[in-house]
């Protein structure tokens, strides 16, 4: 199978989901000149993508109708269903030799069925979720993890490539997404190792910035403490990446570990933590409030 | 109080415990000019430092008679406590205006014993332990934590400068050792969740190498992943920090949280992980033996 790659001027973009990620993602595309039609469910958060020239749809299976690749980054697995395979859905709109790219987080065996589903029309699908919150699709620099057929992993290249730095094929269908899986891993228990530092470097009496300067050179730098070791010292926990997300990538990964039979106490015990956050109202901050979640059930007063 | 600046080729050093990280250290010292004494248990593991010109003494107690500055690095807060306070201690040999530098990673709290048992004889001590592993001390590239009083850091600053790259006065006697338990915090869940994350991708029939290429890049980044990732596609367990030595660290964290009434539940988690890894035989592996322990408790075989 060959699988004709993707020209600017020529090749026509679908989008759906034009949030804090996509509404970026798709405008880098359409900078390298291919033409888009867009739907998203509150059409408000589409207008920045329409006054650059983006035509609008009133559903997924009418954007897949105008298009030749249909993107899609939505909030979760029954979101991602609904979008590809649903009534009004994308592979209804899809003619034979359409490509579907999700890149929302989101089910490893959910891509598997989209794959094998639009397979059955000669529609191509692939898994590509991403890495680097909104600063990482804003300057299009994200990872993005691949899973799907080589062919049309290619053909899809030049459009990844002007959203992300790091694109990898990792992968048949899912792979993608259980590359993403190993991503949020390593971030849920780097997270709780940076809160408990914290935390203890707090209640011990230490200066937290001259103990950053210590421990951010050596082994136990990361880049969450990067990331939110200074806002952390600012007390700011206004969301790059929502809590109630997060959960919904560690309960995923859970699920695919339990499938594969596989121990991970670490992301169970996160995961835990981060109920606790969500419980304490703050589903909608910034991942970084497992700090404060923390510091309560401590009885910490900062 | 003034305490007369470290200067080659006049301040008289010691040094007790010359293994895997003393003895570049020691080294160090000496190549910037300052004379050695010094003691370790095996005395053969002082030898190198004996060829550059170092004097052996019998016991930390002789050390001290013959040194203005006395440093130790040695295994277990039991030894601190004897090389330092026991009859054939250092502190026995030293006169008022001695300082003495534990650089072992040790409780806080003898820290803060150590410093007031030294100030009645008119004795200075300060704790610093370090980070970087014996790479960090052979390139003179550690990070050194201090607890004491400002004067008398900067009476020894010319020696950590000789020996690390990041040297930092955190506060008052037992700082030092409050901030290295944050980074051995920070380091024990992030290996957990290097392991973890490796265990998912490879029970998941990811390519190890194409996801460390995908995720390394991100937010999912680590030193724990730069420092341990390619060894383990080696499956490279070779020590370059003692799984026994990290259980020694995560139990005096794991007191201190106690006695400060913190809830560090990653932590604990960590610590029991270890235990498990130190009952499958693994003691005197490195701590990235983890991985092992884990694909053992899931029963992947590799």
């Amino acid at each position: 199978m060959s699988v004709a790659k993707a020209e600017a001027g020529k090749t026509r973009i679908g989008w759906i989901g034009t949030g804090v990620m996509g509404r970026w993602m798709c405008q880098h595309a359409m900078a390298k000149g291919f033409a888009a039609t867009v739907f998203t469910r509150t059409k408000e958060k589409a207008q920045p993508l329409l006054d650059l020239g983006a035509a609008y749809a009133d559903s997924p299976k009418a954007v897949a109708e105008r298009s030749d690749v249909i993107f899609a980054i939505v909030g979760y697995p029954k979101d991602v269903r609904e979008v590809f395979l649903g009534t009004d859905g994308a592979l209804a709109g899809s003619k034979p030799g359409t490509i579907l790219v999700d890149m929302t987080t989101s089910e490893p065996s959910l891509a598997v069925e989209i794959a094998a589903t639009a397979k059955k029309k000669g529609v191509h699908a692939l898994d590509a979720p991403v890495s680097g919150g909104d600063v990482g699709a804003k300057n299009a620099a994200l990872s993005i993890m691949i899973g799907g057929e080589k062919d049309v992993v290619d053909a899809v290249a030049p459009l990844f490539e002007a959203m992300g730095k790091t694109v990898i094929h990792q992968g048949g269908s899912g792979a993608g997404q259980h590359t993403k899986m190993v991503n949020q891993i390593l971030i849920s228990s780097t997270m709780v190792a940076m809160c408990e530092g914290l935390l203890y470097a707090f209640k011990s009496g230490l200066d937290l910035e001259t103990v950053l300067k210590s421990v951010s050179v050596g082994a136990a730098g990361s880049k969450s403490l990067d990331i939110y070791g200074a806002r952390l010292l600012q007390r700011n926990f206004e969301p790059g990446f929502y809590v109630e997300h997060f959960i919904k990538d560690m309960g995923i990964a859970l699920a695919e570990a339990e499938k594969m039979n596989l121990f991970l106490p670490g992301l169970a015990l996160a995961k835990q933590l981060y109920e606790a956050v969500r419980a304490q109202g703050m589903g909608r901050k910034g991942t970084q409030s497992l700090l404060l979640a923390m510091e309560a059930i401590s009885g910490v007063k900062r």
